[in-house]
Formats: structure tokens, sequence, C-alpha cells
């Protein structure tokens, strides 16, 4: 890595730190001016590079801090969320890597087992790593009684019901655990709920109990969370007894960067940005999140019986704006997703339209309250899948490619999966109107596009043709639509000529009407689909073909095969699933060949 | 329903309420009379038609007294999990269908919106009230801010991460909610966990804090439960302030009939027993659970790492054994799915070996922990899906129908299916020795039976073949295997001459050579799973057929079309569902129908 050598000059020190041993041999002065190093480092690279800025300067002294005192990796530390585990990747032989954080073969913006054998533990969703820790600390206890076990857990983290349901066994148990409450007060938005405000009374010194001392936890606290040679002495302390221990202290997200302390939302995901000035450098295009956030203010103001719920995505969710002018019309439920999709069936109860608003992949921990409380009773409650798809530099704990499979075995549950923004647009609207059973609309990350097809209004289970051509027909779910359309275009006009285009809107009930016209029409089908193929839209179009005497026509199904894709941006991780434009122009290509070859045939 | 004539003699009281109206005109006296009459009943009926007694002999007084200070269903009101609602059926219109419990076409054992206007929401899983009525209330809030909503909830389920996601935001809501913690220190099993210990502290005035209070909820406590003036001054006190409160009381399991009382665990769910005696009168053969039990503790014998974790379910899982012999390795996490999924996680990457042992149903719980926590990580985590597939009387909320669907879709999880007792004991011991990725194995409930086939060892992603005919390949994953043995034993000796039976052992990664070889030497393939077709076993051998040009051959699958089945027998449910020895034999003997007329054409 020669990117190390420009940065030798600035950070001399950190630039000695291979591993956490190295720390160990610093004085409190030299352990001072590393962190300021570090600090310079992390807001050099995140501003070329995007990243998650104020999360990681509010973690640096806790870092060293940890490093410094406990032995890792044999003793683990857990970061949940993991988007504040820079420092931690810096420290841990990761310095020279860093300026390629989150690329396509860099590393990862989050903790990976496979990355490191300081990422004890895979992190990504957030509420994980006290569970996590827990099990690592009953799996030591025979062996290793005395060996430390640590999680570090935001304030708006541990107040979702899989760090509760940990704390809850933690404190019954023996395990010798240390909980680090990392208290900003703030999740990406402000942090909502009860135990929020219990955190800030027990900060205030005001409270009449503790509630961790109530569920059999010692409970420490320390004002100041960057006070590096009071974190050192806490910790030292804190090590010398067994068993589960919190340590409740206060840190500020954006840490020792004005821009990032003042606009703690705005810079928890800046994008690039402007080292000297703070100023944020990219535009701001309009955004699929930001078409539904539109549209729900606006059916909202027209009928006060739409609510909005999100589990502490406003800003990122494109709720922002609607919280701002219908504040009691938007909820936010904190990091509680289970909690939110039962929340939404109690109100769907009670004759209000409920739109909850959930990343595909946060989705997953609603699962069973789709299934039980929503689904089996067939609860008209709007499911807005937000980042469905492919994420990018996220990576694989935050891509939403599993919703179709796990949703379409499901009944009673519609599922719409709009092709562009417009598309989108509508589809809220149908979502709205629609009031008798389940429905889920599926959208990606993202800037909102728009398709060159002409728009029609949406008909229950209908979905459309974009264009008819002779042989082949291309069904497409949800906004890889696009690349269908923009691969279809490089063709030449006789290549063309064999195309036909369906866009499905409805992966389910999926029409009928237009599977039978494509089977009866075209001699190969190809579905493209944004998610796992594996019980996904593909599949269920080849099983109707098969079960409806088609086996005639050959069906080739795009989507993801059964991996997890990793990081890096949209169009490279199209590119490695293979559902690019490069690789559906080939399937194409491939599809003419074939046909011509069986027209000489014949 | 004549039922009811030969119970109006000695219910005289309760045969004059037909719905909560009818209480209100009742004395003091009368309703303790009627408490009375209301665990006969209750005692009569379940001791023949088996259902849960204990949970339901607890809440008699509470249930006289909800409907009776509040306006229900105008005031919603939710029991959690909802196994303790017989009380509240009887006295909202269903005391003459109560004869008829948990009979396919007669009543539920649990509430659901569909069966009556006073079941404000279904339930089955616990934890969901919370947020049910949290819903309700935020959802009235603005026309009827006075309106009371309540939940009743156990102390076991309120431990849950779901309810405590609910509580939380409950706190900081000003919504006008009443929680009624019911709290006989008892889920199934005695209840774990820090809040647990917490609860006791309250009740017996010995805590220094409350964490309830904490979290901005006005506290009320009554130490009897079973206090029905009390209960009844209370809740009507209670009722005049607005915002969110907590009756906290005491209650016991089983109140009323010793026998239940003293054998809190056993009595639960007791099956048939004599009302007079108490004895319970089914023999108790082993089950499913207790191979699983018996081959975990043997495992655990020989090797200390083998841990089984359980959220609440040592009983009913069969660990109880296991939990005497070596207590330490046995984790009952309480009702707290998520957590435990992880927990094993943790466990796992410090070369443990974990065994999760959950129902299928309640693993939807775990959903996204199993995907982000297990498969993107391949730990080896066993998961032991207990319960898979139709579980009879329970009904909808509780059949484990979908695990095949949402595991099938995840990169890196193996998932066995074993076809009986034997070959179960068989999947537990290769899931023990297969230490490299998750590996799950699903199993039903009930009554352990074995094949006549011989057993041969477990080999990584082999089936094996049963029994090899001529035309007709029936290929069956997991259990139902033994429904297909008894169909083809019904078979004359031409009809069976048609039939090959192959058992899939492993559902991933499927084995190809088996299918090779079904799809080559056959012309019709039949599926068979209990699960969801959609996503299922059967799409997947399709899908792979199409895949690999044996669109030639029929493939039929059989499994559960897209709906929730309901309650009944397993017998009735499989034949409601199509997948019974009739359905087996008749769409083999279609098949063969279809063989003759192909050798005919050509």
């Amino acid at each position: 890595m020669t990117v190390e050598n420009n940065y030798k000059g600035k950070y001399p020190l950190l630039s000695s730190i291979d591993s956490p041993q190295d720390l160990k041999v610093l004085s409190i002065d030299e352990l001072l001016r590393l962190s300021t190093e570090m600090r310079n480092y992390i807001i050099d690279i995140v501003s070329v590079q995007q990243g998650h800025l104020g999360s990681n300067l509010g973690v640096i002294e806790l870092t060293i801090a940890l490093h410094y005192v406990y032995d890792t990796p044999r003793e683990p530390l857990v970061w949940d969320v993991g988007h504040q585990a820079y420092a931690h990747k810096i420290l841990t032989s990761r310095r020279e890597l860093f300026p390629h954080l989150r690329e396509k073969g860099g590393i990862s913006g989050f903790p990976r087992i496979e990355e490191s054998i300081y990422d004890s533990f895979g992190t990504g969703h957030s509420s994980t790593s006290i569970s996590a820790v827990l099990g690592m600390a009953i799996a030591d206890a025979e062996k290793n009684p005395t060996l430390s076990h640590i999680a570090v857990i935001g304030d708006a983290s541990i107040a979702s019901g899989m760090a509760w349901e940990a704390i809850n066994h933690a404190g019954s148990s023996n395990a010798n655990l240390l909980i680090v409450l990392n208290d900003n007060a703030m999740g990406i938005d402000p942090a909502t709920g009860a135990l929020s405000r219990h955190l800030i009374s027990l900060s205030g010194g005001n409270s009449t109990g503790n509630i961790y001392k109530e569920l059999g936890i010692e409970y420490h606290f320390l004002k100041d969370g960057h006070d590096l040679p009071a974190l050192i002495d806490t910790l030292r302390e804190m090590k010398n007894t067994t068993g589960v221990k919190i340590l409740h202290t206060i840190t500020t997200k954006g840490k020792g960067y004005p821009a990032a302390e003042e606009e703690q939302i705005l810079y928890h995901y800046p994008g690039t940005f402007d080292r000297k000035t703070g100023h944020i450098s990219h535009d701001t295009p309009t955004r699929y999140q930001d078409v539904v956030g539109s549209k729900l203010l606006e059916l909202a103001l027209d009928d006060d019986s739409v609510y909005a719920l999100t589990p502490a995505m406003p800003t990122s969710s494109g709720l922002s704006h609607m919280m701002h002018t219908l504040p009691c019309r938007v909820i936010d439920t904190g990091i509680a997703e289970s909690h939110t999709l039962t929340l939404a069936a109690g109100m769907a109860t009670r004759g209000v339209k409920p739109f909850a608003v959930v990343y595909s992949t946060f989705l997953q921990r609603a699962y069973d309250q789709i299934v039980h409380d929503i689904a089996l009773q067939n609860l008209p409650v709007r499911i807005m899948i937000d980042r469905a798809g492919l994420v990018g530099a996220d990576g694989a704990t935050h891509h939403g490619i599993f919703d179709i499979a796990y949703l379409l075995p499901l009944p009673n549950v519609t599922i719409c999966s709009p092709m562009d923004a417009h598309e989108l647009t509508m589809a809220v609207d149908y979502a709205y109107r629609w009031d008798k059973s389940p429905i889920a609309v599926r959208y990606p990350r993202g800037m909102a596009r728009n398709s060159n097809y002409p728009h029609s209004i949406w008909k229950e289970g209908k979905g459309r043709i974009l264009r008819q051509g002779s042989d082949i027909c291309i069904i497409s779910a949800g906004e890889i639509g696009l690349e269908v359309e923009r691969a279809i275009d490089t063709l030449n006009d006789e290549e063309k000529s064999f195309i036909s285009h369906y866009d499905l809107r409805f992966i389910k009930p999926i029409d009928t009407e237009l599977l039978n016209n494509a089977f009866c029409k075209h001699r190969v089908i190809i579905t493209i689909e944004e998610g796992i193929l594996c019980g996904g839209v593909g599949s269920m179009i080849a099983m109707w073909g098969l079960e409806n005497g088609h086996s005639d026509v050959k069906v080739e199904r795009m989507g993801i095969k059964d991996f997890f894709p990793q990081w890096g941006s949209i169009e490279q991780l199209r590119e490695d699933c293979g559902i690019d434009i490069h690789s559906i122009t080939g399937r194409i290509r491939a599809s003419i060949l074939y046909i011509c070859n069986m027209n000489k045939i014949n």
C-alpha cells in the first residue's frame, strides 16, 4: 500500500501502531496525541471515501482505552451495529487499508469475522452485541472464568428488544461481561422512548432508581466518554471484578469536528465533504425515499387516518418533512421493528391506515409479526419496504435481497414492486386505497429514476406490457426493469424486434393473464429480479409455466444466486450478481441466437 | 347446541350470561358464585377436550373483573399468548360452543378476530399484546382520548424483547393504556431472567426501585389477583385516570384445582384427565421431542462442549431430563428467540457446540438473527426446528409450515428433514458432527414413529432410495414420508410396481445425484412436504428438473397451498391440506392412470 507513505508525516504516532500490542507501551500523553491523529485520519479518509463519520469520531478515546486495557482479541470486543468501528480497524492492523474503506476489494465499513481476528463478531444490524458477547462468555466460563467479554452499544441500540432480552438473560447469569453503553442520545436521528429519558435522568444524577441495577447489573457511570485517562482508569478498575457490568458513558457524535458536532444527523453519513470547511459537496438528488415521503405527506394531509411508522429511521426513510409538517402522524418507534409491525396491526384494527416504513433487511426482524399479526389476521397494514435489493457500500449485512422470498409464501399478502419513481408514487397511492388486506411495496435505495415508458393507472394484480416483440419476453420485477430498458436500448432494431418487456408491478398476486400472454407468444422467457433466486419471482413464474402446460417455453431466471453479495457500488454488485446491463444484453443475445438456431432446425 | 342443556343445572348463574352486559347487573356475591361456576365449567370441559388448564384457572377473577369494569369490546381487551382466554370466551357469547373447544369446526383455543367481536386481536405467540393495544390506543387517541385499551400479559411474556419495545414506546407516549401484568412466576416452565427476579422483589416490597416507574409508567400492585372485589375496586380506580398504567397482580396457575396448583408444569396442558381425581389418563408415549432430548443428553455427556438452548420451552422441547442431569448445559433464555439464536452464534465463535431448540413457528422471531448472525457469518450453530409442520389443535398461530420456505433462500444453511424417530437420532448426531456451517434439523410435534425401511448411515447431502419402481417417483421430505409409506402399503402389487419412494434427508443441499436418478428413471415425480408449497422443496425440485433438461418429466407438488390451515387433529389438517394418506393414494392412482394412457398412446 503506497497510500501509507503519504500519511506517514501527518500521522507519525499512528504510523507506528500495527496492533493493539503497540498501544500498551505508550504513555498517556502519547495516547492523547494518537487520538488526535486518529481523529484527523478518519476525517481525511471519510471525507473522500464516504462512510459513517459522527459515530466514529465519538468513540476514538473509547476504542483506544478498550484496546489499551483489555487483551483483544483473546478478550473479545464486539461493536454493536459496527458503523463506529473505524478507529478499531485502524488500530488492529488495517490502518494501511483504511483509505480503501468501503471500496470493492478494500475493507468493509463494518466489522467482519473474515476480515480480522480482532473482529470477534460481525455486525451491521443493531442490538446483537450483548447476545453475542454473552454467548462467548458462557462458552468461555468453564475454562477462563476471568476472561473479559466486551460489547459496546449505543443508547438507541440498547433500547431494542433483542438487547433487552440479552440484558435480561445476562442479569441473571454470572457471565463475565462488560457492556459499554456509549450514550450520545442519538441513533441516526435523536433517540426516542422511555429508556432514553431514563438514561438522561441517570446521566443527570436525578433518577430515583436505575433499571440496570434493578436487573442485577453492576452499574458504573463516567460523565465524559472522551476523557481518555478517566476511561482507562475506570476500565482498569472494572476489570478487577468479574460478573455482568455496565459502563454508562456520555460521548458526543462527531466529537472534534465542529460541523459534525453541530449537525449530527447530517454528518452521521455525510457522503463526500470538504475536509476544511465541512461543506458537503455532493448534490442531494431526490431519492426513492423522498418520493415515498412526499406521497405519504400528501396522503396524510388529505386523510387524517394516514400514519407513517418508522423504526428509528425518519431521516433515512424520507419522513423528516412529514414529521415536521404533521408531527403526530409520524411515529418513530425507535429501533423496534418487531413492535412496529404489530403496532401497525393494532392500528389497522381500529380503522386507521398505518404505513410501516422499514428497510428490507431490518424487516427480517419483524418476520413473525408479519406472519402472525398481519398476514394471518389479514389486516390492511401497508408495509413500505425501503432499500429493497442491493444497497451498495454497506454490504452484505444491509442488502435487501430476501424480502421477496420470505414474503411470497405468506397467504393474504399483496406485494408490489414498482419499476421507477413515478410508478412508486402510484404504488403508494394504490396501497393507500387498498384497504382489504396487507400490502407491501418494495423500492430500492438511492436516486429516484424514471423510465421512458408511459405510465398507466394501477389495477389490482395487473402488470403492464412495455414493449411487444416476437420471441423473447423479459419479465422484470421492480426497478431492475430500468436496467432491462437500458439494455434493450443498446440493441439494434433487428435484435429489438425479438424482445418483449413486461413489467410485473405485482409480485403477488401474480398477473396470470400477463403470464399466459408471455408463455403463449414467446419461446423464451427471461425473468429478472433484484433478489435471491431461490423462492423468488422467477421461480414462481417458471412454476406457473410448468403447471400450466408451457414446458416447451424456455425460462431463464436472472437474480441473485445462493451467496451473500458483499460491498461495492450498486453497479459493481449488480455485475457480481449477473444482473447488470451487460449481463442482460448478454443473456438477450444468447437467447436470440437460440431462437435463430431453433428457426434453422424447424 | 344441546350440550348447553346438560350444563344448565350445574351452572345456573353462568347459563344466564350471554355477554359481558349481563355481568354488570350482578352483585359481588353473584360474581363470586359465577367465578366458581366458571372454574368448574372449564375443568369439566378441558378434562375431556384437552387444552390449557393452569393458565385459564389463574385468570377467572381477572376476566370477570375486566369485563365488569370495562366496556368491551368498545374498550379493547387483548390477551397475550391467548391460551388463558377460556373464561373470556365463555363470558363473550361462546359459552355454549365451549364444549367444542379446539375441535375442527368448534371454537379455537386462542382469541381470533374472526371468531368474536370481543376478540379484539388474535394471539398465539407471546408478547404481542402491548404493541397491539398501544396501536389501538394511538389510533383512538384523537377521537376517544378517554377510551381504555387493555393488554393482559404474563410475567414470562412481558420479559420478551417485543414486549419491552412496546413498553419503551408506551412509556414515552400519552396513550390511554392499561397493562395487566398477570404474575404467576411461570411461563410453561418457571420464569427465568433478571426481570423475573425484579418482579419477585416488587411483589415482596423489598425492591429499591421499580423499572416500570423508571420508564414513566404509573404502577399499581395488587397482591391477590384472585380477590375479585379488590380487583374490581382497583380497576375502577385506575380507570379514572388516563395514561399508561400497569397493574401488577399475583395469581396462581391452576388456582382452585389442587392438582393443577401443585403440579403447574404438568397441568399447563395436561391432555385428558379424570376431573375428580386429577389423574392424567393418557399415556405419555415417546415424542420426537424426547428423541431429540435423549440424543442431546447422550452427546452432552460425552462432549462437554455441547449445549442445548431453549427459549422458555425446556419441558415441551424434551430437555427436562438433560436440564436435570447437566443443569449448566441447558440454557433457558426465557421467551427470547431473537437473543437465543445470536447467543448461539456467539457461543459458536468460541468453539462450543450450541443446539438451539426452537419451535418452527417461534423461529420466525429469530429470522434476522439466522440471516445476519448465523448464515452470513457461516457459524456452526445447530438449529433444532421443533414442531415443524402441522401442529394440530393449537391451530394457525402455531403451525410450523413456513420454515422450509424461509430458510431455503439463505446461503450456507444446511437443512435436514429426517423421516422418522430413528432417522431423527441420526440427524441430530450428524448435526453434532457437522461443524463447518449452520445446520437445521426439522421434526414434527407428537408421538415418535418409525418406518419399516432399514436405516443407513447419514452422508453429507445424500438422500436415500427406499423403494424403486418403474415410472412414478415419490420424493418426500421429512416425516410426511411415513404417510407415503403407509399409502404405498395400501396399493396392490401391480400398482406398487410403478412406484419409487425416495427420502431426501437433506432439503439443502439437495441431492442432485438422487434427483438425476429420479428424473432419468421416471415419467412422473410427485414431491411431498409438510410445509407451504411456495418456495418449498417441491418447487426447488421442479426448478432443478426444468433447468437440467427434464421438462418431459411431469412434476406434481404436494404440500400446503396458499392459505393458513386452522385447527383440528393433525390427521384432519393433513386432509384439509391434501397431504393425508388418501390424497397420496389418490395422487398415485391418478399418476398410474396417466402412465397407462401414455403407454397406450406410444
